[in-house]
């Protein structure tokens, strides 16, 4: 396995390997087991890994998280190298990023739920994960369905731009109980991972009712807030596949999407139906 | 020689031309002696030569000549021809964009000088770039000087964006009595077209100034207007590669650039020192 540091030493890969499938998987690092199924499975599907490792500041707002994103690089090198993944590239912020910047600005559903929330967010997901892309130029790139909005923003962004990429969409990987895995799980504490099963729970009661016919997202909805109520519930909605809100759910074509706040802590959670 | 409308046999052409240096010429068509030049560069130094005819709406605000902007696809399918293109791609508007786009925004320099006149026609030709970009995959790009505002951003953008192609700066292409070829030359009357050669001659006159050791901006400003005192100059402009202004002439870094107006017809014209 070899770590990457430099444009220049990415560039040299990416040029080499033109005839090879190349699978890559961006991350923020602090690997979980979701990573870790990404990376398998890109590694399942692909002559080449790339697992890129970038706290990406242009995705925080001010006053988010950025400091304190939890950055665990020596154990990210060990879980990439069992996972046999051929190439990391953990690049700083100064080899991203000059002073004066081409912005990419994602359409007009980046700014419901998620956007509304953290205004800009998308526009610094795909400024990085385009740049990313154009570097290592991958044939297949893995990205988890629990942040359903970027997957969504991201393969528009592919499409519009005609970027010769197949978004390869990843289930949610959960504990045992349930609580979908995330990076900033860390923060929470014992009381608060507790009452955390609830947004899973919220979703699976919501699912159980889809199966036995039900249609109406206000129905639905409420349900999930019935069981969320010990909870500080961001959102609730139903979307369609492109993420317009709808009334009623379309199978194959819904997402239930919940974000719920545990002190400074947002948890997102959804369920694609 | 070829010529395609889809997005799929564009793609198709790119891949399997994946090991071949490919040059690229963006145009709207209407070629003239200025797109040959770059079509002959371009020929001279890849395998494959890829020209694009598209009047991209998203570079022109309303009001503007998009409607009777000059369009001479059988022309230019001929000049093509004779100088040995292999793929013409002349796709229709509703294959290059959707309803929903991802934006590009150019750095701050987009709004400065043809930025200020025109806010906004940076973005839309560096999405139209972007997008021709993914689909053609070149080797090498080719762009005249004669925009040199937009052959600045478009490096500036793929340098920002990683993008592994060579943008190459083509010479301007003036008619023998100096008038720079721009395919808008169509829209002036004759009295027009005349008093249009002051503006190649004030440039003359700025770098026979710097030849002497001028090195102020504004003495040289000064003299370009005099020469000009007939014509509704829009602007002169001395700035840096960057396109910052400057007040003294830096050699091999400056850009002396001119705007004039004839009636609608804006006029571009620049000398880099």
């Amino acid at each position: 396995m070899n770590i990457l540091k430099t444009i220049e030493e990415l560039q040299e890969v990416t040029a080499s390997n033109k005839n090879k499938t190349i699978g890559f998987v961006p991350t923020m690092g602090a690997l979980h087991d979701g990573h870790i199924s990404l990376i398998k499975q890109a590694r399942n599907e692909n002559e080449i890994v790339v697992v890129s490792i970038f706290v990406n500041p242009t995705q925080f707002l001010p006053g988010e998280d950025l400091d304190a994103y939890p950055r665990k690089d020596e154990a990210d090198k060990k879980i990439c190298q069992i996972c046999k993944v051929d190439y990391i590239f953990m690049p700083e912020i100064s080899t991203m990023y000059t002073d004066e910047e081409v912005l990419i600005k994602a359409n007009n559903n980046s700014y419901v739920l998620e956007g509304k929330t953290r205004p800009g967010h998308f526009d610094g997901v795909l400024q990085v994960v385009l740049k990313l892309f154009n570097l290592v130029q991958p044939t297949r790139a893995y990205f988890g369905k629990k942040d359903a909005q970027q997957l969504t923003l991201i393969q528009q962004m592919v499409k519009n731009l005609f970027l010769p990429i197949e978004i390869v969409p990843c289930e949610i990987v959960r504990e045992k109980d349930g609580l979908a895995l995330s990076s900033r799980n860390v923060y929470l504490s014992q009381t608060q991972r507790q009452k955390a099963l609830l947004i899973s729970k919220s979703l699976y009661s919501a699912a159980s009712l889809v199966g036995k016919g039900e249609k109406s997202s206000e129905v639905i909805k409420n349900k999930m807030y019935d069981v969320m109520q010990t909870l500080e519930v961001e959102y609730v909605a139903i979307v369609d596949r492109n993420f317009n809100e709808i009334e009623e759910i379309q199978l194959k074509n819904s997402i239930i999407l919940v974000v719920a706040k545990f002190g400074n802590t947002r948890l997102l959670d959804n369920i694609w139906l």
